[in-house]
């Protein structure tokens, strides 16, 4: 917008603010920097993006990219040739190029292409994620980068080597009420940490095809769920070392019960600097999507709470209502899923460094596996 | 989505559910028709829309529609060229036929074209509405429809003579808050109605350009801002008949003092019913757009609030801080606006009505008209 | 408390600090003078008071008063032995002396009595207040101290004569938040006002026996219960002179409709600075007692919002339920009704002055009767 | 007071109803008993109360007695002369006999004393706390009743024995906040719990003369300010057995540190039911007293939060500020203590069962200890 403006003649400007009882471009202008609209910061070039798997996530950030002004997905791929069709048929992709991913290379060989974002399950992360920096493709994949220390370790290498952006999709990062929060914290304003709570319920439960196909290597509670609150952990603790962890875990659903699936998590952390970490993470919350983190230290309190659908109160005889909680994740960090992608194409731009570093997303995977550790052995397990 | 489903067959579905560990596509289209995204509808035909006004309110609009699956913008009018080349390069829209307005007639003969988004300045939007509505182009207009009584009723008449579909974007009925707390009225929830309260508090003040062309006939602080809250007024009231109004004004700023031109102001509103409403507008809040409504009842009290930035709370010693209100319209109105659009288009698809009809635009004005006769005679003005 | 503080020797505030494992006294105090507890001030002489009426009201004011240490109530006046009975029997007065009104002078001629407290009916106010004031009793009397500006008029020239403290019954100027909320006002925390919002919401709606027999010049809406929302408005204008009054009232009660007594009012009062103030009052609020105070301006906002019962959220599939308000005036104002008491008793001590003047008190007054002189013209009234 | 109406003659009624303007008295009623005073339950009996112990808490539960209508306190124990004069002169009860504790016999033998208030160190609690129960004296004993599980039992053992109400100080079981929430989760408002989450963070620190003398047998943060979230823990499970428990401390104040004094607290309380509690504890809050309870199940999530000091809001560009938590436990908690006492006294009466029952009271001694175990041995107790 403000590119709009240097280029904008004196003269045009004054006759904009003149000509017309319409609001002054002028006062536009100043509303709208406020907004979070890309546009803010002037107009890019085109990009254009290539799309590796059609999935659950798929549907959520191609919409997405879809609605940034200047994006263009140029490629799509998976082996599923019906959800490629979903896909592309709910967002008018008809004349998208799309493929198996045998043609990765072919993608990669694109040179029009600017970046790629990797959608595919997990263990085909860290292939993809290489392949493609090597080929000088900015990479952004969803969380994690892959299913090991090792793998993880690679990905952030090969990146470091090739001179590529690598974006791992730590999605909680980009709501503005989380980065709000860790702004005022490693600003100093409330002192030195003693506490920190961490709350992920999800809500609606996922399916229990997809929950009985879990075990501790996989998308256990933990790696699958709990990993966003450890990733938050190591944001807010700027990748400080653990001392130790414990962990504690339940089946309450019956029919996970019975397959020896746990739906509800509770760990602490210690630091050797004093501060203890809770995180307590559930299946299934009835009453919404509710994510928090809570922050107590020497000087005061940060709470980030989770935020309400509508902000309706209706007060009655004994009683008042409130709305209830934002349903669920896509309702919650709709705002942060877009942040990500936008800092995503500011990395491919050269104007930002990607705000997940290899450390941290190194740590994270080492914390987890040090969680699992206790799970497993039903003990402290320390670092 | 849930076409596609529709169309999927169950093998297919069979697959999803145990093909992978990633989450079925059960879950997700469950998660994802509780979204306000336009596909829980299912897919539509694509629309191509035309925009005649490239005003700060075009640069509001087009986003917006851009960033809904399917939408295309096919012709762009404004008789400022500088305007045109401003929207078209924000929005990468440089493929879009652009001219002056007097190509109107041109773009109301282009078969392919499903509606007109009349985003001018209001002394014009009577003239373009009805020259497309007799074309059979759905319009949606930005509010007031016309500048007076007789202009809006000739649209609405128009509109049904030649049964088009005609929307006015008195956008505060489309905003989620507004939404449940006008059907929590309508179904009774607080009994019959005592006092409405309704509160607009701009933010940022509007440019003293602009507002020093204002007379209590133009863009006057009751005529530009309390408008929004005498259409909410008349849509909670069932466009109930008052039965008297009083207005009080004055001009705080000392430059807008100096040029007679008032900037805030507080109404009452009396009902035969019993009912009082109270308004009170004012064009300087600094601390953020505060838009409200509280109606008070015989069973109770809705009260819709408005919104924080984000939901940070900072408890320190003797104090705690919360984060600042949405600063301005576009960022509190973001989902009304798009849910305007997108209602626009199910009027289009003949899915729905309009939500504001001819009764209701034209109380509007007629209360309007008494409140600005209220102000001008210091007295209480009766219908 | 602190002055026991001072009079302990050095050796003797050692021994509670190292002599158990219990918390240091140092620390009580500290904590304890945070409080709101007379005990914070020192030890005073203790007080007599003499109580005038037992109705309604004393059954608040005479537990609060036993309440506060150093507090004897030594005479009960009031024509009806049977509530004289009930309130002695209730709060264990057996051996208080308690007589009919027509004893006042005897009372007033007991030397060993600090101060009277009258909470007679209305229309004999002034003369109790005047007569006791001669005497060079101090007085409190709940609100208004007189019927007519002239009544109140006389009751503080008298005061003034005598140099006698008289203290006006205004309990919301004792509440906490109100309390706040005229300090950060006065300090200008929000600059210059533009609107003061006032809302009185009672519960449970007195009897209608009480209200049948309200009129214009007695207990209706206005001079019963608004008296409260314009002295706020007093308050919070230093007693500045409103350029003019707009009232309208409604009766919805259907058996209050055919009394011919209103159970709702709104009022508008305009002033010469450009000040608005809206108050909105009734009776019958099913949700519980709504209390409260808004003040726009320049610089920002205040609210003084109203108080729940407790502070528990209820988080359930698709809603949140959260307590009703508070739901009458005692638990609303229990504070304020300690904190009038006590300073009363400070006023006789001489450590503070009556917090209500006599202008105030007196421009209260006239409002009203311009308030009223509003509601019989159904016009805009005029100072 | 619905006794006094009980007892009023139909004809007097309908005086008090017709007699005046003022508010009929069956209003009155109706909104007192809305009201927590205890003489909603009519008026009983005056009692007397003897007090044994005169230090800090003391001047918290002496001006709460004599605030309650009919309460007497006759007898006052404690060998510090100076504590008793303080006491004795703050509260106005120079008539009061006073002795050391070897009176304390003589105490228990005045048969006018309705119950004894035992507000001395813990490590005399039992003693006192049997000698009186063996007399026949209903006991009032801050928490805990004695130093060890088997002090506890012998105590509970002695009132079974004597049938003599004995009564331990939790006050956050009679805090409206927390006992709503125990009301409505053991109605299953929630269904079945899967996490219990306490906050006990203390404002102001206690002073470090106080600290310091702690050790891991006696006032360590655990066994001195965590027991509450013990007992609550205990009183929402119905006292059910746990499974395991694991304790992590940090020193974090310097001084402290030094000491070897730890004065942050975080345990892990795992059931055989799936439920998991965490407790957070921590010395030195400053932003006030912060306590707090949640609780998620399967069927929702209840919150009791702390309050604030007063209900004001300012809003300001960029920012808002609210209020700040109330500042300590006197604040926090006065209506408990106030609720605690007319709950002992109810017991006195017969009328209710002593809340806080013998294997409440034990099971909460035997958590401290398994937590204590856990501190010293780093690892996980098991029960």
């Amino acid at each position: 917008m403000t590119s709009i403006l240097r280029r904008l003649s004196p003269s045009f400007l004054q006759k904009l603010k003149t000509g017309s009882k319409r609001r002054s471009l002028a006062v536009y202008i100043q509303r709208f920097q406020r907004s979070t609209d890309v546009s803010q910061n002037g107009r890019r070039e085109k990009m254009k993006l290539g799309v590796l798997g059609c999935g659950r996530i798929a549907f959520l950030h191609v919409p997405n990219i879809l609605s940034i002004p200047g994006l263009e997905i140029s490629w799509i791929l998976d082996n599923n040739a019906d959800q490629i069709s979903a896909l592309k048929e709910n967002f008018y992709l008809e004349d998208v190029q799309s493929y198996g991913t045998s043609d990765f290379d072919s993608l990669l060989d694109d040179n029009t292409l600017n970046g790629v974002v990797i959608l595919s399950s997990t263990n085909t992360h860290t292939d993809y994620t290489c392949r493609a920096l090597k080929k000088g493709k900015a990479v952004f994949v969803e969380k994690p980068a892959g299913e090991s220390v090792e793998d993880i370790e690679l990905c952030y290498n090969t990146a470091q080597q090739y001179n590529t952006p690598l974006l791992t999709g730590y999605n909680r990062r980009f709501d503005p009420t989380f980065s709000s929060l860790q702004k005022s914290f490693h600003a100093g304003d409330i002192g030195d940490p003693v506490f920190i709570k961490l709350t992920s319920r999800d809500c609606p439960r996922p399916s229990l095809d997809f929950l009985k196909n879990c075990d501790t290597t996989g998308c256990n509670i933990l790696s699958d769920l709990g990993i966003h609150d450890i990733d938050t952990l190591v944001w807010l603790t700027k990748a400080e070392q653990p001392e130790s962890i414990f962990v504690q875990t339940h089946a309450h659903d019956e029919v996970m019960n019975k397959m020896g699936v746990d739906d509800a998590l509770m760990m602490m952390v210690k630091y050797k600097s004093g501060l203890i970490a809770s995180i307590d993470v559930v299946r299934d919350s009835v009453y919404g999507y509710d994510i928090r983190v809570e922050i107590f230290g020497s000087g005061g309190m940060l709470s980030g709470d989770p935020q309400r659908e509508v902000s309706l109160r209706t007060d009655q005889a004994g009683k008042c209502n409130t709305s209830s909680l934002l349903y669920s994740f896509n309702q919650r960090f709709s705002q942060a899923y877009r942040n990500e992608i936008e800092h995503f194409i500011r990395c491919i731009e050269g104007t930002e460094k990607p705000l997940i570093t290899a450390k941290e997303s190194v740590l994270t995977a080492r914390i987890i596996e040090k969680g699992l550790e206790s799970w497993r052995n039903k003990t402290v397990a320390y670092f």
